[in-house]
């Protein structure tokens, strides 16, 4: 990355390409899928999510990917059942980022102890019905049920 | 703007360039306070600031930036006590962006209903805080105090 | 209004009669609705909710009344996704306090930067189901789905 | 009470003047500190606290006022340490309904559970704060630290 | 309760046999119900819960059982709808400690000023909708439908 | 570990054993600390929280320690600056699990696209301040300061 000695125009190009390039592993589809759903009503939308969350965030140095996403991960429980469809796309992030599934079950678990037993369990429940369902029929997304 | 119809390069640069035209109205040192702050430690946090929030919402068409302040300014309400510093600092660009102190005052208060009466208290005590150092000294920033 | 110089009694009177007033405007049928749902099992409840968040919140002077529905949205969806009853409530009241969809959109969206991107996410897609639902059929209203 | 059985203009000033009576024994000086604190800024506002809170809620029958206070300090710990100014002035509330200490530390520690720990951590140290200054000064209020 | 001078085995095993002894009396399936749904993947979790929260916390001396339950009522409808799964079951341990229903209703209706209105009117759609199903059908349980 | 196939008694004490053995690598004073300041009013606390937040969750298998702790800095920045003095205390046991300043920095910006901007500045300051700290004056706990 060059953020710190290039113009202006490349850095922000940069954030964007660098939040394709992340949200190409973790989901080919996800920019589309984004675009679809809500570039009618609210241009740019995609690739201000794109830009925001993953060029900005992900595509940093300094902490590798899988980290990472197991940290959405807690962090989505912690805040509790509001955020369950974006904590099972998370879990799915996690998984192609490279974490076993019990490195996730372990991370929800944990919450317990800071967004309370009822974020842990609701969160465990998530993670838990998505294994389920990718052993089930392995092409599904979790961005299909919201 | 031409966020439709430009190629990814320019409309990135746009982001970025809008997000500091905006901040400049709202308080003119506010990138340099953040980059002062935080770049050293994480390289980029003050352009990505400027970018996601200025750039990619508040330069947004289809609202008006003075009802978007308030809105602001009702939702850190709402989340409570937590967001104290960027309620200030929200309550200033409030100003800034055109509302009177009565109406910030008021879009605080109704949050009551929602956030539950001690996050109204506190959005209250806050602004009226903020309102007596203006009247006191006019050219301290709230960003001063964080 | 004449909060200030009157006693006790008609100032009270006030702050209900002023609630049914506001709420007349925003949905006729939003007291009846409370009262068949609630009143049996907790008496007075639909006389305290027009009463405490109508009459003393959006019968206040000092901000127009559209100005407090998109405020009243901004901060719900900043919440997350635990008050999506009762975001689609205030989002239809918004509209009917004269807001257009693209206006309760941006402000919805805008709340990514302070509620997080799953909270802004969750917002739009009950506007978008509320929006589609209401060209469907134009006599529904958000509470039917509550 | 006569609420379901009078006109709206006794109805609306029972709660009012309920909402006194119960503030009266929770702290004699609540309306007052309020009106002096915000009157001024938001016309109305002690009325309408009182009114809200005190008259539409904890004058009502169906459940004793200690066992509300209690409930309410459970809230304020597990909302997190945001509602602090608050949890204070309950936990006042609670002792002068008749709770005793202990039965406040041990709601507080359980919230555990549900809002974490470090809300309960940060509840007990507001209570245990509160307790040791009122040993100290018998005549100060939790309102004046506010 | 030995839990001062005894060694710390006998302690740990006491916080858990005292955690079977208080989920016996609120729901007599408890831990079963834990272990079957948790421990094939995260093994333990039954008896984590179990002894943390029941045995930690609700078996503890200085505040009786049904204002423990009550308690945790109204700090679920303050956190919001996001642990309606366990606001539910916690009804329905409520009503298992001796709580009446309007007890309960009282309770999360209070919720109204600390947890904003959202919060409260969800609560009560819980709670009324469990006790519409207890009426018909008097031997499920709220864990069912979680 | 033997929590699978040992007796109930022998898996308890494990527990807090577990937790002591945890407790010791981030912070040896933990549990006097906790003692010193909370078990006069609330006896067994000490102990509560060492067996049911280190020795039942950071002690599991199944995550190593170092994510275990980033998780949480992740969780406490997302829920917000109300838990500013906790997140000051696991910065720390970061540290002592190895994890570095600028890992540590990644995780709580990334949390800007959850939990909003203002949890993750008011982490990162959190944070730098105690980083600064640190450097100054090498003995200082995070403890003190709560």
């Amino acid at each position: 990355m060059t953020i710190e000695n290039t113009i202006g125009n490349e850095v922000a190009l940069s954030a964007l390409e660098q939040g394709r390039e992340i949200a190409a592993k973790l989901n080919p589809e996800l920019e589309t899928i984004l675009a679809q759903r809500y570039d009618d009503a609210l241009p740019g939308l995609a690739e201000t999510l794109i830009e925001s969350a993953y060029g900005r965030f992900y595509a940093r140095e300094g902490l590798d990917l899988k980290t990472r996403q197991l940290a959405t991960v807690a962090a989505l429980t912690a805040l509790g059942g509001q955020t369950a469809p974006q904590l099972r796309v998370n879990i799915e992030h996690a998984l192609a980022a490279g974490a076993a599934e019990r490195e996730i079950l372990e991370v929800i678990l944990q919450m317990a102890a800071y967004g309370g037993w009822p974020a842990a369990i609701n969160g465990l429940n998530a993670a838990l019905g998505l294994f389920a369902e990718r052993t089930e029929s392995s092409g599904a997304s979790a961005w299909d049920g919201q």
